[in-house]
């Protein structure tokens, strides 16, 4: 990992499924935050597109792009063009009928370095993503928890319901993740009381928090911002499910989870921060969970359920 | 689980090693707390010394009892006579050279019903614990984290340095614990800024929230309060070593990670709340983890580093 990394987060709203319009808005932001000085920039989950996972529609699989699509193609020219370390989000087709939430991580002007296939897929009421993503493949030696390397350092990139879970974190970090990056699109359903709406929101920020205590490194959480009406109020509208607003609230936390940035709940946001190397360094050697890890003891963590 | 248990835990500030005085102070709490109405009581780590973990020093080891040693027959007098479910902690001798951290928990009347040995033991400049206490045996099947079954509901029994591994508190709620449950003795250190203090207790909430939201639990967690001076500023007083200001905060928190009781930095503390067993079933309805967790892809949890 570099000495310092100027990092940024950037938090949008997006109006519409066209992407070009989308990416060019996303564009001026990436251009924004280099001009701030920002070497390291992540993207929210597909940030191309609205999110289309509000309903089950076939039709919506028309958004997705091989890994070297158009909007791949138009940020890696990009990040080449400013030399900047980008993490990107979007709806990949591998195959026919073979889909996933992947981000690609390019490198400034090496290009392509590496990518992160979403492991951990949710599925609720309006959020029905076991429909369009395949979870990553778990295959050895990583097991799908692979961080990518890049001039400014070892990115342990996650997706969004990966971020409820520790143990994602915590392979990434073994695997030598120097920082965790979660793009991410989740909101609340207005149904919900006000005071549930804060316990989700708090719930959120304190989980990845706790991934960057546990784990003494960074945290970088790039979330979508904005209400997105649901296609059901036409198509379904006895589900009740009116839309989702996004919450924002995107932030940077330091290797003791102290919040280094943080968004509020509107789009769009450049939020930034210093991540130095030495304060990991640090932490570790103050707070050195790695030396006293019970390995002989985690055996059934593997495990569905102990019964 | 009960459907509501309504549950008290207990800071204390420990004035000196008279273990009878020490004991006496404790019970007249637990009986306040079971005026109180509560059926569940959780005492602080090592609660009938003070920290002795300050220094390492031969002589300490005479404060250790075996599992059924004076400190704990009194206290299975009292949860007998109050019919309450009690967690103590103490200092545990198993054989000659041979010591546990070990907590234990007296169903009422029905007495004794299980023990846990901290598996994760620190060692920092003023918490000497590696000196003290063997970690537990990670003996199969539930390879030291095996949850203790009450009349209140199953207790995931941790200790302490425990707190800051999500493994521990995985494993627990894998094998079925209803609410994990935290003795602990946690200070600053007060050469360090007010800042850097500010940081480790906002870590140390945090990361324990993070158990409750990760697994869906509540979680009760009783820190010892106070100044204690160190030995070591007789003994070796250019370490700089001047003492422990235990932090107290003690705290109870829903299955959300939501803040339902609190205390400040002070001792003697009473902090009560109810747990609920259907805010446990809700929010693993709303937020199925346990559904979604990649078991396939794990493998190297149980890995020291992955290089």
């Amino acid at each position: 990992m570099k000495k310092f990394i100027h990092a940024a987060v950037i938090q949008q709203s997006v109006a519409g499924n066209n992407k070009p319009y989308n990416n060019d808005q996303t564009a001026h932001l990436i251009r924004d935050a280099v001009k701030q000085g920002c070497e390291l920039i992540v993207l929210q989950e597909l940030h191309a597109t609205q999110y289309f996972c509000q309903t089950e529609d076939v039709d919506q699989f028309d958004l997705a792009e091989p890994l070297n699509g158009e909007t791949f193609i138009f940020f890696e020219a990009l990040a080449k063009e400013l030399d900047c370390v980008l993490v990107v989000s979007g709806f990949e087709v591998r195959a026919p009928g073979l889909y996933h939430n992947t981000a690609q991580v390019i490198d400034g002007v090496n290009g392509f370095v590496g990518k992160y296939r979403k492991m951990h897929i949710p599925d609720d009421p309006g959020f029905y993503e076991k429909f369009y993503f395949t979870p990553g493949d778990a295959n050895p030696p990583y097991y799908g928890f692979e961080p990518i390397q890049t001039k400014v350092g070892k990115l342990g990139v996650l997706i969004c319901w990966d971020q409820w879970f520790p143990e994602a974190a915590r392979l990434m970090a073994l695997a030598g993740a120097e920082c965790l990056v979660y793009p991410t699109a989740i909101g609340w359903d207005k149904n919900d009381s006000e005071q549930e709406q804060e316990h989700q929101l708090d719930a959120w920020i304190t989980i990845q928090r706790a991934h960057a205590i546990a784990n003494g490194i960074p945290v970088l959480v790039a979330n979508r911002a904005g209400f997105e009406p649901s296609p059901a109020t036409v198509k379904c509208p006895q589900t009740g499910i009116e839309g989702i607003q996004f919450w924002g609230n995107s932030f940077i936390a330091g290797p003791q989870g102290e919040i280094l940035a943080q968004a509020d709940q509107q789009g769009d946001r450049i939020i930034t921060a210093i991540l130095s190397e030495k304060s990991t360094k640090d932490i570790r050697r103050m707070w050195p969970y790695f030396r006293d890890r019970r390995i002989d003891a985690y055996n059934y963590i593997n495990t569905r359920w102990l019964d």
